[in-house]
Protein backbone atom coordinates (compact mmCIF):
# COMPACT_ATOMS: atom_id res chain seq x y z
CA UNK A 1 0.00 0.00 0.00
CA UNK A 2 1.21 3.33 -0.87
CA UNK A 3 0.21 6.09 2.04
CA UNK A 4 0.72 10.53 1.72
CA UNK A 5 1.46 11.85 4.97
CA UNK A 6 1.16 15.38 4.91
CA UNK A 7 3.85 17.38 6.99
CA UNK A 8 2.36 21.15 8.83
CA UNK A 9 -0.44 20.01 11.09
CA UNK A 10 0.00 16.12 10.43
CA UNK A 11 3.32 15.24 12.01
CA UNK A 12 4.97 18.99 12.56
CA UNK A 13 2.81 21.47 14.66
CA UNK A 14 2.72 24.73 12.52
CA UNK A 15 -0.45 25.67 14.18
CA UNK A 16 0.64 25.74 17.87
CA UNK A 17 4.49 27.54 16.08
CA UNK A 18 1.51 30.46 14.91
CA UNK A 19 0.07 30.13 18.28
CA UNK A 20 2.99 30.70 20.37
CA UNK A 21 4.89 33.26 18.32
CA UNK A 22 1.41 35.40 17.70
CA UNK A 23 0.90 35.51 22.00
CA UNK A 24 4.45 36.30 21.97
CA UNK A 25 5.24 39.04 19.84
CA UNK A 26 1.81 40.59 20.75
CA UNK A 27 1.74 39.81 24.26
CA UNK A 28 -1.88 37.67 23.97
CA UNK A 29 -3.25 34.77 25.37
CA UNK A 30 -4.46 32.86 22.00
CA UNK A 31 -5.79 29.52 23.30
CA UNK A 32 -6.25 26.32 20.85
CA UNK A 33 -9.69 26.28 21.95
CA UNK A 34 -10.20 29.84 20.46
CA UNK A 35 -8.91 28.91 16.97
CA UNK A 36 -11.30 25.85 16.51
CA UNK A 37 -13.26 25.99 13.05
CA UNK A 38 -10.74 28.97 12.00
CA UNK A 39 -7.58 29.10 10.51
CA UNK A 40 -5.13 30.94 12.78
CA UNK A 41 -4.69 34.37 11.31
CA UNK A 42 -8.16 34.55 11.43
CA UNK A 43 -8.67 34.80 15.48
CA UNK A 44 -6.69 37.54 15.93
CA UNK A 45 -7.54 41.33 15.23
CA UNK A 46 -7.87 42.15 11.91
CA UNK A 47 -4.37 44.61 12.10
CA UNK A 48 -2.43 41.53 13.20
CA UNK A 49 -3.08 39.49 10.62
CA UNK A 50 -0.54 40.38 7.87
CA UNK A 51 2.35 39.31 10.50
CA UNK A 52 0.59 36.06 11.44
CA UNK A 53 0.52 35.39 7.63
CA UNK A 54 4.24 36.30 7.29
CA UNK A 55 5.70 33.48 9.46
CA UNK A 56 6.03 30.96 7.01
CA UNK A 57 8.09 32.78 4.77
CA UNK A 58 10.53 33.50 8.08
CA UNK A 59 14.04 31.65 8.21
CA UNK A 60 13.85 29.14 10.89
CA UNK A 61 9.93 28.81 11.20
CA UNK A 62 10.18 25.21 10.08
CA UNK A 63 13.15 23.99 11.65
CA UNK A 64 11.73 24.51 14.95
CA UNK A 65 7.99 23.11 14.76
CA UNK A 66 7.83 20.18 17.22
CA UNK A 67 6.79 16.56 16.41
CA UNK A 68 2.95 15.48 17.02
CA UNK A 69 2.58 13.15 19.58
CA UNK A 70 3.16 9.72 18.61
CA UNK A 71 3.63 10.31 14.74
CA UNK A 72 7.73 9.35 15.06
CA UNK A 73 6.63 5.53 16.40
CA UNK A 74 3.14 4.94 14.27
CA UNK A 75 5.31 6.03 11.15
CA UNK A 76 8.00 4.27 11.68
CA UNK A 77 5.57 0.89 12.46
CA UNK A 78 3.61 1.42 8.91
CA UNK A 79 6.89 2.00 6.57
CA UNK A 80 7.26 -1.55 7.88
CA UNK A 81 5.10 -2.90 6.35
CA UNK A 82 3.73 0.03 3.61
CA UNK A 83 5.77 2.51 1.28
CA UNK A 84 5.17 5.30 3.47
CA UNK A 85 5.83 8.85 1.59
CA UNK A 86 5.91 11.98 3.22
CA UNK A 87 4.24 14.88 0.79
CA UNK A 88 4.59 18.16 2.12
CA UNK A 89 3.13 21.37 -0.85
CA UNK A 90 6.32 23.86 0.40
CA UNK A 91 6.63 24.87 -3.01
CA UNK A 92 5.31 28.30 -2.07
CA UNK A 93 8.09 28.81 0.54
CA UNK A 94 11.66 28.60 -0.97
CA UNK A 95 13.40 29.03 1.93
CA UNK A 96 10.82 26.26 3.47
CA UNK A 97 12.63 23.40 1.10
CA UNK A 98 16.20 22.81 2.76
CA UNK A 99 14.47 22.98 6.05
CA UNK A 100 11.73 20.28 5.34
CA UNK A 101 14.63 17.80 3.96
CA UNK A 102 16.74 18.70 7.17
CA UNK A 103 14.20 18.22 9.66
CA UNK A 104 12.76 14.97 8.41
CA UNK A 105 16.35 13.91 8.64
CA UNK A 106 16.08 14.81 12.30
CA UNK A 107 12.86 13.48 13.16
CA UNK A 108 11.92 11.19 10.87
CA UNK A 109 15.31 9.35 9.47
CA UNK A 110 13.41 5.94 8.67
CA UNK A 111 11.44 8.10 5.63
CA UNK A 112 14.34 7.87 2.94
CA UNK A 113 15.26 10.64 0.44
CA UNK A 114 13.67 8.30 -2.62
CA UNK A 115 10.37 8.80 -0.03
CA UNK A 116 10.04 12.25 0.46
CA UNK A 117 8.37 14.65 -1.80
CA UNK A 118 7.99 18.73 -1.75
CA UNK A 119 5.04 19.89 -4.01
CA UNK A 120 2.73 22.21 -4.78
CA UNK A 121 -0.56 20.93 -5.31
CA UNK A 122 -1.13 17.62 -4.60
CA UNK A 123 -3.64 16.54 -7.45
CA UNK A 124 -0.89 14.42 -8.67
CA UNK A 125 -0.42 11.87 -6.03
CA UNK A 126 -0.65 8.59 -7.46
CA UNK A 127 -1.43 5.84 -4.16
CA UNK A 128 -4.04 3.99 -1.77
CA UNK A 129 -4.11 6.27 1.08
CA UNK A 130 -3.67 10.58 1.89
CA UNK A 131 -3.49 11.68 5.16
CA UNK A 132 -4.04 14.98 5.39
CA UNK A 133 -5.70 18.44 6.94
CA UNK A 134 -6.65 20.06 4.33
CA UNK A 135 -9.98 19.92 2.08
CA UNK A 136 -8.23 20.74 -1.32
CA UNK A 137 -5.72 18.17 -1.01
CA UNK A 138 -7.88 15.07 0.12
CA UNK A 139 -10.59 16.38 -2.23
CA UNK A 140 -8.78 15.24 -5.46
CA UNK A 141 -7.11 12.26 -3.96
CA UNK A 142 -8.34 8.95 -6.16
CA UNK A 143 -7.60 6.37 -2.68
CA UNK A 144 -8.22 6.47 0.89
CA UNK A 145 -8.48 10.47 1.90
CA UNK A 146 -7.94 10.50 6.13
CA UNK A 147 -8.35 14.20 7.42
CA UNK A 148 -6.07 14.53 10.28
CA UNK A 149 -7.52 16.63 12.88
CA UNK A 150 -6.54 20.31 13.14
CA UNK A 151 -8.11 23.19 14.65
CA UNK A 152 -8.95 24.88 11.53
CA UNK A 153 -10.48 21.89 10.07
CA UNK A 154 -12.84 20.73 13.25
CA UNK A 155 -16.02 21.97 11.06
CA UNK A 156 -15.37 20.18 8.24
CA UNK A 157 -17.70 16.87 8.30
CA UNK A 158 -16.74 15.18 4.33
CA UNK A 159 -13.90 12.65 4.96
CA UNK A 160 -13.18 10.03 7.55
CA UNK A 161 -11.08 11.45 9.86
CA UNK A 162 -8.26 11.14 12.33
CA UNK A 163 -7.85 13.18 15.83
CA UNK A 164 -4.53 11.88 16.60
CA UNK A 165 -1.76 9.16 15.33
CA UNK A 166 -3.36 6.51 17.48
CA UNK A 167 -6.06 6.83 15.68
CA UNK A 168 -4.11 6.05 12.43
CA UNK A 169 -2.31 3.35 14.21
CA UNK A 170 -5.83 1.32 15.06
CA UNK A 171 -6.96 2.11 11.18
CA UNK A 172 -4.00 1.05 9.37
CA UNK A 173 -1.46 -0.97 11.55
CA UNK B 1 -3.64 16.85 -20.38
CA UNK B 2 -1.09 16.55 -17.21
CA UNK B 3 2.52 16.26 -18.53
CA UNK B 4 5.50 16.07 -16.18
CA UNK B 5 8.88 17.59 -17.35
CA UNK B 6 12.09 16.33 -15.79
CA UNK B 7 15.08 18.75 -14.73
CA UNK B 8 18.24 17.98 -15.51
CA UNK B 9 19.38 16.94 -18.73
CA UNK B 10 15.87 17.45 -20.18
CA UNK B 11 15.17 21.70 -19.25
CA UNK B 12 18.72 21.99 -17.65
CA UNK B 13 22.08 21.17 -19.26
CA UNK B 14 23.30 19.14 -16.16
CA UNK B 15 25.59 17.04 -18.13
CA UNK B 16 27.84 19.50 -20.25
CA UNK B 17 28.24 21.26 -16.46
CA UNK B 18 29.80 18.07 -15.56
CA UNK B 19 32.33 18.03 -18.41
CA UNK B 20 32.95 21.77 -18.26
CA UNK B 21 34.04 21.62 -14.30
CA UNK B 22 35.65 17.91 -14.97
CA UNK B 23 38.01 19.51 -18.29
CA UNK B 24 38.65 23.13 -16.03
CA UNK B 25 39.44 20.88 -12.99
CA UNK B 26 41.47 18.34 -14.00
CA UNK B 27 43.07 20.14 -17.37
CA UNK B 28 41.30 17.72 -19.89
CA UNK B 29 39.84 17.58 -23.04
CA UNK B 30 36.73 15.59 -22.87
CA UNK B 31 34.00 15.93 -25.15
CA UNK B 32 30.03 15.47 -25.53
CA UNK B 33 30.61 12.42 -28.14
CA UNK B 34 33.39 10.66 -25.80
CA UNK B 35 30.32 10.23 -23.39
CA UNK B 36 27.54 8.41 -25.86
CA UNK B 37 26.06 5.30 -23.67
CA UNK B 38 27.83 6.26 -20.77
CA UNK B 39 27.37 8.34 -17.32
CA UNK B 40 29.48 11.05 -17.25
CA UNK B 41 31.67 9.70 -14.55
CA UNK B 42 32.43 6.48 -16.44
CA UNK B 43 34.41 8.32 -19.31
CA UNK B 44 36.86 9.26 -17.39
CA UNK B 45 39.84 7.55 -14.81
CA UNK B 46 38.52 5.70 -11.86
CA UNK B 47 40.94 8.01 -9.89
CA UNK B 48 38.78 10.87 -11.50
CA UNK B 49 35.13 9.57 -11.28
CA UNK B 50 34.88 10.58 -7.16
CA UNK B 51 35.05 13.80 -7.94
CA UNK B 52 32.92 14.25 -10.32
CA UNK B 53 29.92 12.03 -8.40
CA UNK B 54 30.59 15.28 -6.05
CA UNK B 55 29.26 18.00 -8.46
CA UNK B 56 25.99 17.38 -7.64
CA UNK B 57 26.74 18.56 -3.80
CA UNK B 58 28.33 21.54 -4.27
CA UNK B 59 26.66 24.62 -3.82
CA UNK B 60 25.99 26.55 -7.20
CA UNK B 61 26.21 23.32 -9.27
CA UNK B 62 22.58 23.65 -9.75
CA UNK B 63 22.00 27.41 -9.99
CA UNK B 64 24.64 27.68 -12.82
CA UNK B 65 23.15 25.05 -15.07
CA UNK B 66 22.50 26.23 -18.73
CA UNK B 67 18.95 26.04 -20.03
CA UNK B 68 18.31 23.35 -22.82
CA UNK B 69 17.54 25.14 -26.08
CA UNK B 70 13.69 25.69 -26.99
CA UNK B 71 12.74 24.27 -23.52
CA UNK B 72 11.44 27.81 -22.64
CA UNK B 73 9.03 28.50 -25.87
CA UNK B 74 8.13 25.26 -25.93
CA UNK B 75 7.46 24.74 -22.33
CA UNK B 76 5.46 28.36 -22.85
CA UNK B 77 3.00 27.12 -25.37
CA UNK B 78 2.20 23.51 -23.76
CA UNK B 79 1.74 25.03 -20.13
CA UNK B 80 -0.83 27.16 -22.35
CA UNK B 81 -2.74 23.91 -23.48
CA UNK B 82 -2.29 21.43 -20.70
CA UNK B 83 -1.23 21.39 -16.84
CA UNK B 84 2.64 21.21 -17.13
CA UNK B 85 4.51 20.29 -13.94
CA UNK B 86 7.87 20.37 -13.43
CA UNK B 87 8.84 17.24 -11.38
CA UNK B 88 12.76 16.58 -10.33
CA UNK B 89 14.42 13.87 -8.45
CA UNK B 90 16.27 16.36 -6.47
CA UNK B 91 15.20 15.13 -2.50
CA UNK B 92 19.02 13.48 -2.13
CA UNK B 93 20.49 16.61 -2.63
CA UNK B 94 19.31 19.03 0.08
CA UNK B 95 21.32 21.98 -0.89
CA UNK B 96 19.78 21.49 -4.64
CA UNK B 97 16.09 22.46 -3.14
CA UNK B 98 16.34 26.11 -2.73
CA UNK B 99 18.49 26.41 -5.66
CA UNK B 100 15.82 24.76 -8.24
CA UNK B 101 13.12 26.74 -7.38
CA UNK B 102 15.53 30.10 -7.40
CA UNK B 103 16.14 28.55 -11.13
CA UNK B 104 12.37 27.98 -12.03
CA UNK B 105 12.08 31.61 -10.81
CA UNK B 106 14.69 32.78 -13.07
CA UNK B 107 14.15 30.48 -16.42
CA UNK B 108 10.80 29.02 -16.52
CA UNK B 109 8.69 32.02 -14.20
CA UNK B 110 5.25 31.14 -16.29
CA UNK B 111 5.45 27.83 -13.93
CA UNK B 112 3.56 28.51 -11.18
CA UNK B 113 5.01 26.66 -7.36
CA UNK B 114 1.81 24.93 -7.87
CA UNK B 115 3.49 23.26 -10.58
CA UNK B 116 6.81 22.34 -9.15
CA UNK B 117 7.76 19.04 -7.45
CA UNK B 118 10.72 18.06 -5.81
CA UNK B 119 10.71 14.63 -4.93
CA UNK B 120 12.73 11.31 -4.51
CA UNK B 121 11.57 8.69 -7.01
CA UNK B 122 9.04 9.53 -9.35
CA UNK B 123 6.65 6.06 -8.95
CA UNK B 124 3.90 8.05 -7.35
CA UNK B 125 2.77 10.95 -10.09
CA UNK B 126 -0.22 10.69 -11.55
CA UNK B 127 -0.50 12.27 -15.09
CA UNK B 128 -0.49 11.60 -18.50
CA UNK B 129 2.87 12.24 -19.69
CA UNK B 130 6.35 11.94 -18.48
CA UNK B 131 9.13 13.49 -20.36
CA UNK B 132 12.44 12.05 -18.82
CA UNK B 133 15.97 11.10 -19.76
CA UNK B 134 15.77 7.99 -16.98
CA UNK B 135 14.36 4.37 -17.33
CA UNK B 136 14.29 4.06 -13.71
CA UNK B 137 11.62 7.00 -13.78
CA UNK B 138 9.83 6.36 -17.50
CA UNK B 139 9.67 2.49 -15.97
CA UNK B 140 7.59 3.31 -13.52
CA UNK B 141 4.89 5.65 -15.04
CA UNK B 142 1.08 4.61 -16.26
CA UNK B 143 0.79 6.88 -18.85
CA UNK B 144 2.84 7.37 -22.21
CA UNK B 145 6.69 7.52 -21.55
CA UNK B 146 9.21 9.97 -23.49
CA UNK B 147 12.40 9.48 -23.39
CA UNK B 148 14.57 12.87 -23.50
CA UNK B 149 17.85 12.09 -25.71
CA UNK B 150 20.86 12.74 -23.26
CA UNK B 151 24.79 11.62 -23.76
CA UNK B 152 24.47 9.10 -21.03
CA UNK B 153 20.83 6.97 -22.53
CA UNK B 154 21.74 6.88 -26.23
CA UNK B 155 22.04 3.10 -26.23
CA UNK B 156 18.28 2.58 -24.51
CA UNK B 157 15.76 1.44 -27.31
CA UNK B 158 12.67 0.91 -25.33
CA UNK B 159 10.97 4.36 -24.94
CA UNK B 160 9.49 6.56 -27.18
CA UNK B 161 12.12 9.37 -27.57
CA UNK B 162 12.53 13.18 -28.36
CA UNK B 163 16.02 14.03 -29.23
CA UNK B 164 15.19 18.01 -29.04
CA UNK B 165 12.49 20.43 -27.58
CA UNK B 166 11.71 20.67 -31.11
CA UNK B 167 10.62 17.36 -31.53
CA UNK B 168 8.73 17.61 -28.26
CA UNK B 169 7.14 20.79 -30.02
CA UNK B 170 5.41 18.32 -32.72
CA UNK B 171 4.60 15.54 -30.20
CA UNK B 172 2.52 17.55 -28.45
CA UNK B 173 1.45 21.16 -29.52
Amino acid sequence: MVIFVDMDEVIADAYTAHLEIYNQEFNAQVKIEDCFGKEFWQTVPEIHQESIKGHTRRDGFFAGLKVMPDSQEVLEELSKKHEVYIASAAMEFPQSLREKSDWLDAHFPFIPWQNRILCGNKHILKGDVLIDDRSKNLDFFDGRSIMFTSPHNTNVTSFERADTWKDIAEKLL
